[in-house]
Formats: structure tokens, sequence, C-alpha cells
């Protein structure tokens, strides 16, 4: 299983489809979802991304898409972005299963990421960031789990609990990448080791 | 200097900003043109992305999107398709330089091509094709012109013209990702070898 945690501040209430940018940067967030879940022609097989939207009115709110059940999602921001208002607009009616593949909950960035600690290793957990250790030299296994933030990068307090529980940082390189382009090169990094599911 | 050359099927009129893919997959496009200009912060230095227009009424036009005298654009769908639309408005009062970096002009895939043949040598031109060379064992220098299909991917006619010119095919794996992605994936290959400018 492939599975991504994005530290977003997404707006927590329903959003304008034609603003993405000022909902939190809604527009980042489809885009990091699209290259996460989609190849040409067909979703990915074993893969989730969990969205923690961080923004108001009542953060945090955990999204989650999984390839292996989704249905009717379309690669473009407007669409990805539309499923997204879906969950919250479900989430305040009560109900977790939002779509067939997209889950809602009340959970914080800590909480998602002690689940996958517990559930695959620290070892098998990664924090993508810029001065972390190249990727070239870092021993992947079937599973992995990869933590990154949107466009302002992880708060301090999110780093220090990473740091706590020992994840270790992934570099992909001297250059900076968009969150989004980061995920698409960390999907191609693994397929190119053949790590499929 | 990095130039990308995407074969579209996208109008060549105006188009509603808020029904991308119904222009021609102009969702398509605009991620495929954010991934080749943008990273974290800032623009990229010395890349171009022409995009060939197929699409009805009028096709061929070609816009280009040049990093190194853009303005004011942000990596969203929206955003983009809305250059890649004043662009089209401007093309049909006359005027071929729209914004500052963005041009237009009734042009064909065979003639862009063959001008980056012309500019740089038909070894520093490729096309990403999943039946090429494995990108691992192709030699590149600091000029690399790409050339890819949208969707549905390049026309057999079109396909010819370019074993005509003898453009190496180059693949990224066993693996067909989306146009966008590819970008991001060849940006990144270069990178990688320290190709810059």
């Amino acid at each position: 299983m492939r599975e991504f945690i994005l530290f977003s501040r997404g707006v927590t209430r329903e959003f304008k489809i034609n603003d993405l940018p000022n909902a939190g940067r809604m527009d980042l967030i489809a885009r990091c979802i699209t290259n996460a879940i989609f190849l040409s022609y067909s979703l990915r097989k074993d893969v989730k991304i969990h969205v923690v939207l961080n923004g108001p009115p009542n953060p945090p709110l955990t999204v989650t898409f999984f390839t292996n059940e989704l249905k009717n999602v379309s690669p473009d921001e407007r669409n990805v972005a539309s499923h997204i208002n879906i969950a919250i607009k479900n989430f305040l009616k009560g109900k977790k299963e939002s779509e067939p593949g997209i889950f809602i909950e009340k959970k914080s960035f800590e909480k998602i990421v002690e689940e996958k600690v517990e559930e695959y290793g620290n070892e098998n957990v990664i924090y993508l960031h810029k001065d972390g250790e190249d990727i070239n030299s870092v021993k992947f296994n079937s599973n992995t789990v990869a933590i990154l933030g949107d466009n302002k990068g992880l708060p301090e307090k999110q780093e220090k609990f990473l740091d706590k529980l020992r994840i270790k940082k992934v570099s992909l390189g001297k250059i900076e990448y968009l969150s989004s382009q980061a995920i698409t090169i960390l999907h191609y990094e693994l397929d190119r080791r053949n790590l499929w599911r």
C-alpha cells in the first residue's frame, strides 16, 4: 500500500467551487489528490491519500480517498474538490462514509500519523522535506506512507511531533517542488523500484 | 532551455472557465502548463511550453508560455486556463503577444516541431512515449525539447511525421502517466542530471 498524508490549510466548511485558492488552497489539495490516485486511463491500485483540513471553522477534519473503492472521480481540480465539498457536507450531517472510497472524520494530523506508525512501523513512514536524506539512498518496502505539507509546509509543532516519532526526512533533491509534483515524483521513484502494493 | 510541445484537442475559441473538461480537456492542458513552469514558490527559469490547440472551430493555434517573461500566473487550473482564454481572445483581435510571456499564433504541430529541430538539432528533441527507449539510458544535453500528447495521444499522421524526422522516443518506464505527470517526471530526471538551462 502507498499512503500519503497531506497537512493542509483547507477549510472545514462548504466552499465555493469557483474559488478554490481562497478555500485554503483547495486547488493545491485537489492536484495532490489527482497525482496520488490517477494514472493515464486508470486509478492506481492500493493508494490512499489522507488530507488533513486545518482551516476554519472547525479543524481538523481528515478526508481520505482510497483508490480501490473510488468511483466517478475525474482528474480535474473542480471535480476532485467537489467530492471534498460533498464529504464536508456529509460530515456535517453525521455521515463518515461520504461516497464510495471517500471517507471523512474529525481526526488530527497527529492522530492519523500515529495510526500509520502503528499500522506499518515508523521505518515505513517518511516525511518529504528538502533537508532530508536523498531518496536515492533510502531503502523502501512495499508499504510506504509519505507525509507532506502544503505550500506553507508543516508548522513547527507538527515537525517536532514527527521528530519525536523518529520519522525519517526524505529529500527529492536540491529543488523544491510543488506538493502535487512531490507526490508524482515519489510515486515514480517507487514505481522504478518496482514497489507496487 | 527546456521546452515542451503538447499536442492537444483544446478548443480554438473562447471557452467557459467553469467547464474546462468540455473545452477539449483544457483542464489537462492547464495542469501540463503548471507542471512545466512552476516550482514551489517560483517559476522555473528558461522553460517554454507550446500547446498546440487542435480543437474546433479554427485549428491549429499554438499558445506558448515562456517562464522568463511571465507575470501574474497562478498554478490553479482556472487561472492558467483564463490566460489561454485571454490569448485566444487576443488572437481573434490580431494580437500575437497576449500578455507578458504568453504568445499565440496560427501554427501547426508540425511547424513548431520543425522549428525546434532546426533550433536545437533533432538529437535534442524527444517524444515521450511508453514504447520508447528507457530514459535511464538516454543522454541529455542542457537543451531538451519534449513532445507529448494529451489523453488521446498523437494521431498516426503526427507520429509518422516524428518518425520521418527521426525524433527519438523516450519512455518513463512501464507505467503510463498522465501527460501532466510525465512533464513533472521529465523535469525531475533532468534536474537530477543537473541539466539546467
